[in-house]
């Protein structure tokens, strides 16, 4: 295939480090930010900066992607609007929640050409002075399609991630991703800002603070990231999150209960030996259910690089495709590389 | 101050790591294990393994360090008991929970020569081929004493800290040291599973792990530890566990309720005025609330290593040192060398 032509909106951590990268592939980039402060350097790693918009899209690239704050996503899309080639162009993003995101590209009339995309990539910093090729290595994109979604569209998208980026990909519907999200990230970014808000109410913080080790320095860290995009993005996936925090809120109150009850057995009979007992059990079933997911990640650290894993050929239907896509990434299977427009080789990572 | 002659009892990842660094530091080191698997190594390394608990007591240790597993603490106390010269021997341990130990140590009579101590140090790794002396490279130990701790036997805990380990100190009470170390570990332990556990019923959990990036790795990888080891160290602290779970449950509760209303907004009128503006400023509220913890964090980051903060001498009365040196940790003061036996410097960490 011959390179791509591709134009970056927004040239902050995310969308600069895939810039760099698809630069770096041989790729023709164009770029635009909402600032011209990251001009000067990035015109100097080969991306080609237009002052406007209109400029970006008028040039046809192959793909558009959108790489500015989900905030600014409407704005954006009313502007690209009437300025995109819908049969030359496909766009795409990379936001952190699915369906919102699609939801805003029907509101403009822009979904004939849009296929989601969601790297997983990225860290505590933000910023183009951030950015770095190097953040996308050994990358997974989820890749985003709903039925109307045109093959040779997701094809552009999914191309750009397995050739130009050498990253993996999966495909997912709207919402499998983000209610996966929710649970990998979205969630977990509010357990620990509410574990830092526990410890600033404490009257030995500064004790707590002093013996804080890994697993405290390790549990909060995401809390230290910028508030705002951690609010953001918990309120772009508010069911989602509000249910799985429904659900962590009942674990933590089950185990409350049962160390309640190891209390209780410590100071006397106000237990009831049927009451010790079923403490017990669930003692031992918490601590014991999350053992399928630590045999993965075991059997991930055993397995090696990526590179070492066996590779299966996966021919990819005409119709039913999407379905049939998910249903690969649920088995565990990643998308490596097309070794034709309807066939790819995907690898099996251990499975949970 | 002539070096010390020290003795452990288990050589498992603790054990071990302080042995090495002791016998690194020109300690004598005598060591005991369950099994003397061990011993071969350990003795290479400089330490003396002694066949039995008679023998390590007999040789008179200036203090003699408890590196078993807590579970073992009783039945190893109850063999200590008769066999150590208390006017010679001061005895400490390295246990995560304090309180219940000194309970034990009185149960068998040694509270007179007995000083708790807690080094923060460890990783997800554990027993003899693991150990590292470097595992304690700038490591905080909390001492924890009573009203009857003898100043005499404190001094041979804290000056084998900061002179043989050139590590830092505070000094706590049990209750303190059990409080705080509920919310900085065991807490967290317990917050790091119940998401594991969340993680594995998920239908679509394949896919969830395979989008986990830095941020869930990062959160759960304490629930990757031995969930056994985990559990005991959660029911030796279960009051405070059992409290902070709660506080924790109330405060992922209270942002369900705020997503759902973020939803109800989305939809349409559901909400009034007046609650929306309430579920905002509960939002911002909830997002802002652990600053300090983040500037303590940049504080900290910005003030570079140990070596450069400005050090303070503190003088430590005859009479009330115990409450005197619990204000001076809760200050955010860690002792790193005694200049007199009645005088120490002091560091400031930045505080929360």
């Amino acid at each position: 295939m011959a390179k791509q032509r591709i134009a970056i909106v927004g040239l902050g951590l995310i969308g600069g480090s895939l810039a760099r990268r698809l630069a770096n592939a041989g790729c023709d980039v164009t770029a635009w930010n909402h600032n011209d402060r990251p001009y000067a350097t990035a015109e100097a790693d080969g991306i080609v900066c237009t002052p406007t918009l209109a400029a970006l899209a008028d040039g046809k690239p192959d793909v558009l992607v959108l790489c500015n704050p989900l905030k600014a996503m409407p704005q954006i899309l009313g502007v690209l609007k009437p300025l995109i080639d819908q049969t030359a162009t496909t766009l795409t993003d990379v936001g952190s929640v699915k369906g919102m995101v699609r939801d805003q590209v029907k509101a403009v009339g822009l979904e004939g050409c849009y296929v989601g995309a969601h790297p997983m990539a990225g860290n505590e910093l933000s910023g183009w002075e951030s950015s770095d090729p190097a953040l996308y290595d050994d990358a997974l994109w989820a890749i985003t399609v709903d039925d109307h979604t045109d093959y040779r569209r997701f094809l552009a998208v999914a191309k750009m991630v397995t050739d130009a980026c050498a990253n993996r990909l999966i495909v997912l519907d709207d919402a499998t991703h983000d209610r996966c999200a929710a649970l990998i990230s979205h969630m977990p970014h509010v357990i620990a800002t509410a574990m830092i808000n526990e410890l600033v109410v404490n009257p030995n913080r500064n004790i707590a603070a002093a013996l804080a080790a890994g697993s405290w320095r390790d549990m909060t860290r995401v809390a230290l990231t910028d508030p705002e995009r951690t609010r953001a993005m918990v309120e772009e996936d508010a069911a989602n999150v509000e249910l799985l925090l429904r659900n962590m809120a009942n674990r933590l109150t089950l185990m409350a209960n049962v160390l309640h009850g190891v209390q209780a057995q410590g100071v006397g009979a106000l237990q009831t030996v049927a009451t010790q007992e079923s403490d017990a059990r669930e003692m031992t079933r918490f601590f014991a259910q999350g053992q399928p997911f630590r045999d993965y990640r075991a059997a991930m650290q055993r397995s090696g690089s990526q590179k070492d894993r066996e590779t299966i050929p996966l021919e990819i239907p005409t119709e039913g495709w999407q379905q049939m896509l998910l249903e690969s990434a649920r088995r565990g299977e990643h998308i490596i590389r097309f070794t034709d427009d309807h066939a790819v080789d995907v690898q099996i990572r251990s499975a949970v």
